[in-house]
């Protein structure tokens, strides 16, 4: 695998855009992604049980029919909680997409990320969903990866390439981010394309699996949002014969899982506040679930994150984080390890070097690892500290 | 029911002593309460899977006998994961006290609060015992109150009287808290004494009552820590028939939740970096334990609690919590209700007056009011606010 240049329109025939319309002020705030060719289509979406309109309505879509040629994003408003009328907003959007560019609205997804509860100025939308249209390029990739972010500070996008049966295939995908999981400002949104030719059914497996293994193993602030929504678009025109289980198919789940993850990892490195990157991996556990449960205690405890924030080297945090979690624990066997340092001992204060611990604390990217010593299950989370500054964000 | 002065050592036959030892830094880190006479006890522990050697050892004593006659009580040290030194440590402060005050070990509880993971400085807490055995008076209850505290910025005590089944009878009280909730320097502790004649087996049905719809109903930052304990000690000396269930049992109980909780609400007010006093009330909801659910996922959540640190009517957050809470959530259905405003009408955004809901929420109590509109159960729970305050504390 080669990571290459550019973004979401790395691979063949794609095409972005990214403008501005007033929905944000001053700054660009809608996006247009169009392929040539008609794509097999895959996604995921929020579990939140309030969802919002665009997220119904792509998901509607995406059930009728599994292609689409384009999808169309606005940030600065989420349009969720916004009743009949904001699931009419929606379906406008793609009809107002649909006719500037010539493509069957019932091709087209839409998404949208911002503050919850206010209906969407729909006289702007239509202004910018135009001027996108007349500028979708080639090079439009960066525009449109800014017109999705809210909180973020900067883009995050990534393009890779990768020989699978037979042909070289290219991915390109963008994300926003800034909480997770931040149901008024940011909410998660990530949209991948590729050129591969590739079945359906193989290419929404290896979604799914990519998702799990990199946006749901990150977690800001905890507050899972009612917007997020991952769209994977492939328009088969690499012409490698058509990947399909037993044919390429592995392969190309370990290029997305990587494309995902590096997305995963930027937007938590660009958290609301953020200051360091933390990994934390609980193993030793009885089962993955009870390995995940307690790494995602551990990873969302403000005294946890307030800690690390303060480089603080305080474990018996991290100790009643795994003993609250639900997994099972027995306190007297618990090893958790700072950065590479052993701070407990069969749950007990180990002799360690605080020098050395200080001065690793002081570092960007942090590991906690927690070892249960009773069972053989290990799952790893990626979080980031908790500063002042998100209080200030959200406040 | 009157209120009255005095804390823990109101009703009769019971004294108190707080001195500081060294545990803490100039301040006072020791407390024994104690009764003339030997005590019906009933106690409720943390649930946490890690728990403090305090935490075993008076659980312990507290299964083999239903009776205690004093607690020894410090700050400063969790005493948690310390191992078997810990619990060694946890018993030899019953014999310290025992030794020093002539009531047997098997008759004393012990408790301790602050950071996990540190041998108790033993010289200190020898001399400490000897030395608050020595003071205990009846007046000695606001020294008591005082030496139980970590980062709490008040004392928390109450003390009220009822007739009973004939006589009058007293309740003192006192509880710690500033994180409920919170695995280092804080954890919650409360300590209830009263001279009631009572049966044992409804004295532990009341705590248990009292406790679940007070202490269990509050948050603070939603990590439960591995110290809390609440005990509650009855000494017959009010010479009223005994309580018992059918007898007087129903008043007791009503009394002991209103003590209850009383300290509750003291420990949110007073909680690290609190601005204000938030009840958040799910109505509507399909059982109780939905409501309580939903009401916990949004009084815990980061960014519900930092908007009203801001006073910002950013209702669209209490509506994503809602929907991630795991309680079935119709969202077309929800009316919520800011300071007694509706905000929403049926999911969508309701026209209310933006001057009037800025005003209420600029005051120090504020109140959320969610109705599902699909059931006829209702929970509440209490919070505070969430300020860059509570960063610095912890960090």
């Amino acid at each position: 695998m080669k990571r290459t240049r550019g973004g979401i329109t790395a691979p063949v025939g794609f095409m972005a855009a990214g403008v501005a319309c007033g929905i944000k002020k001053g700054a660009k705030d809608l996006a247009i992604i169009a392929s040539e060719k008609l794509c097999v289509a895959a996604a995921t979406f929020t579990t939140n049980r309030v969802k919002a309109a665009p997220v119904q309505i792509t998901r509607r879509r995406l059930r009728h029919r599994h292609g689409a040629r384009a999808v169309v994003v606005n940030s600065g408003n989420a349009n969720c909680s916004t009743g009949k009328r904001g699931l009419r907003d929606a379906v406008r959007m793609t009809e107002l997409c649909a006719a500037a560019s010539a493509i069957p609205p019932d091709e087209i997804l839409v998404a949208s990320t911002g503050p919850i509860g206010k209906h969407l100025p729909m006289e702007n939308v239509e202004k910018g969903i135009k001027l996108a249209a007349a500028s979708l390029r080639k090079s439009g990739f960066h525009a449109a990866a800014m017109a999705i972010l809210t909180t973020d500070t900067v883009t995050k996008e990534i393009a890779v390439s990768e020989t699978i049966a037979g042909s070289e295939i290219r991915i390109g995908a963008m994300a926003k981010g800034a909480g997770m999981i931040e149901p008024n400002m940011a909410t998660m949104l990530a949209f991948i394309t590729t050129d591969a030719n590739i079945d359906a059914g193989c290419l929404d497996g290896c979604l799914r699996l990519a998702v799990q293994r990199s946006f749901n193993r990150i977690t800001v602030d905890g507050d899972r949002s009612t917007n997020d929504m991952v769209i994977a678009l492939a328009n088969g025109l690499a012409g490698n014969r058509r990947i399909r289980e037993g044919s390429g198919c592995n392969l190309f789940r370990q290029v997305l899982e990587f494309v995902c993850s590096e997305l995963a990892r930027m937007i938590v490195r660009d958290g609301e506040g953020a200051t360091k990157f933390i990994s934390v991996t609980v193993k030793g556990a009885r089962s993955l679930r009870q390995a995940e449960t307690a790494a995602r205690a551990i990873a969302n405890s403000n005294l946890v994150k307030t800690a690390l924030y303060g480089e603080n080297p305080n474990w018996g945090r991290i100790m009643a984080a795994l003993g609250r979690s639900g997994a099972t624990v027995r306190q007297d066997a618990v090893d958790i390890y700072l950065c590479g340092v052993q701070v407990t001992d069969g749950g007990e204060p180990a002799a360690f070097p605080r020098g050395k611990l200080s001065k690793a604390l002081r570092k960007k990217e942090i590991e906690i690892v927690a070892d249960l010593n009773i069972g053989k299950s290990e799952e790893t989370v990626w979080t980031c500290d908790f500063s002042p500054e998100y209080v200030a964000i959200n406040k």
